[in-house]
């Protein structure tokens, strides 16, 4: 699964999970998230954000990555009738 | 199209997409989002920021650009007529 | 005990110790704090955080680590039936 | 058009236009924004900033440049009888 | 005066001073602070903080030494039925 | 006109000009400034501010310089009857 | 005039002049500041601050330096009877 929007800097777009989803590790939304689901699928990355020191700081995601991101992060973006988070890397928990 | 001005550092200039239209990949912008659009076209960037380091950092945004970006972001400006919005570079979220 | 879930950049996550268990070194938590325990185990470690100067930032923690930390720190995340904290190296008090 | 007076550091001295002003790219300042308007000329510019590194930043702005700025940027001064504003670079939007 | 746990980075562990108590220099804690002296002993010392430059941030304090800390800083532990606080090194004031 | 005090790092101590005063370059303060004039003479230079990269920026003002600085800028103190401002050198606009 | 503690990092102790006295260089202490002199000597000073780059910033104030320093500035120690405070060098003003 991938979308044809190239994120920019530090940014990744995240394929939220459907709530009643289980992952193969077996991770539960515990019940307070059940409404908005706080794990997803990465499906675009930013090429990295270039620091004032010049250097550019490469993410360490990927597309395809399994994600548990913060409640509250990123924003909302429809694509083809889907909808999908923009955030940034550093809204990003753990790879599942 | 391109606009006859220079945004300083690291700003761009954006030019809305009218709020009704749909891109090529079929980005729809959501319904709370309709009276003010979220994606737009780059008609000028600006030569980048001067670092403390003395690092020129260049934008990764060219004209042309087709973009989303903030909600909020920006300050409008109105040139011949037609209103465009100019902003930093980080308030652009991904190239369409 | 470790968990299938890589945490990312400068993040761990934790085990919260039971509330009224006593560590080897014969830590108590504080009355205040019994409801919601202060102390943990490492059970994983993210690979540390890229900085601006483009240095990788290690962990100075390891799976395994008895751990005490802040008591509002971290966010919850149940993994196969499991509480656990995910949270930044930095919420880290001290190892046991 | 220049004044005798010397910006410190990354600030700008600017001329404010006439708010009925009109200028050659066709830009027109928006109406919520006549009574203060938003675009002027540059009459002084500072030497630059010393960073921290040691690294003295230069303006990019020149004596006579046309532009774009916040409105409510810079502080006010008069000079022989004229009102300026003194701002630093960074409140300059773009150039026209 | 020791304890078996290492704090992480900056962090120290202090081990208060009883209200009453005066010393070798004389100090006596002015009497706003008399329920929480601000004096106290270090007995342990975390291994410095590392920097976003990958420099190793070394402690200047050492286990032993007699301090003067901020009246609100740290945070309280108990270990084997005594109390401590442990802080960051920088809430240290003074070495006595 | 200087005085017998050493300012600390990136300090400099301004005698107001009194407020009826006019320049030699016609500057007059505003209306809703004079009770507080903001220009004034330089009269002491601090040897400036020793940067964490161990760099010494330099003041770029010397004494003798008019300099116009914020309306609310600095720390009043009175030298052998005499009022004075001592502020950051950040704090000061312009030299006239 | 000194003491035996050792301020740490930037810090500095200053024991405050009496409310009433008058410096060589003629300074009085404005009427609003005379129940809390801002005038005092430099008792004791720490070694200076490491920074994140690991450089050693060291102070630019030494033993029996007569400063200014900020009404509001530091936290007040006694030793041996008599009341000093202790405070950041950048919280010193000036050097008489």
């Amino acid at each position: 699964m991938a979308v044809n929007i190239k994120p920019l800097a530090d940014r990744v777009i995240v394929a939220p999970a459907a709530a009643e989803e289980k992952t193969k590790s077996g991770i539960i939304i515990p019940d307070t998230a059940k409404e908005k689901p706080q794990r997803g699928e990465i499906v675009a990355v930013g090429e990295g954000k270039m620091s004032d020191q010049g250097v550019l700081v490469k993410p360490q995601l990927k597309v395809g990555d399994q994600v548990l991101y913060g409640k509250y992060a990123g924003t909302e973006i429809s694509i083809e009738g889907t909808d999908y988070l923009i955030m940034k890397e550093s809204d990003i928990f753990a790879v599942l």
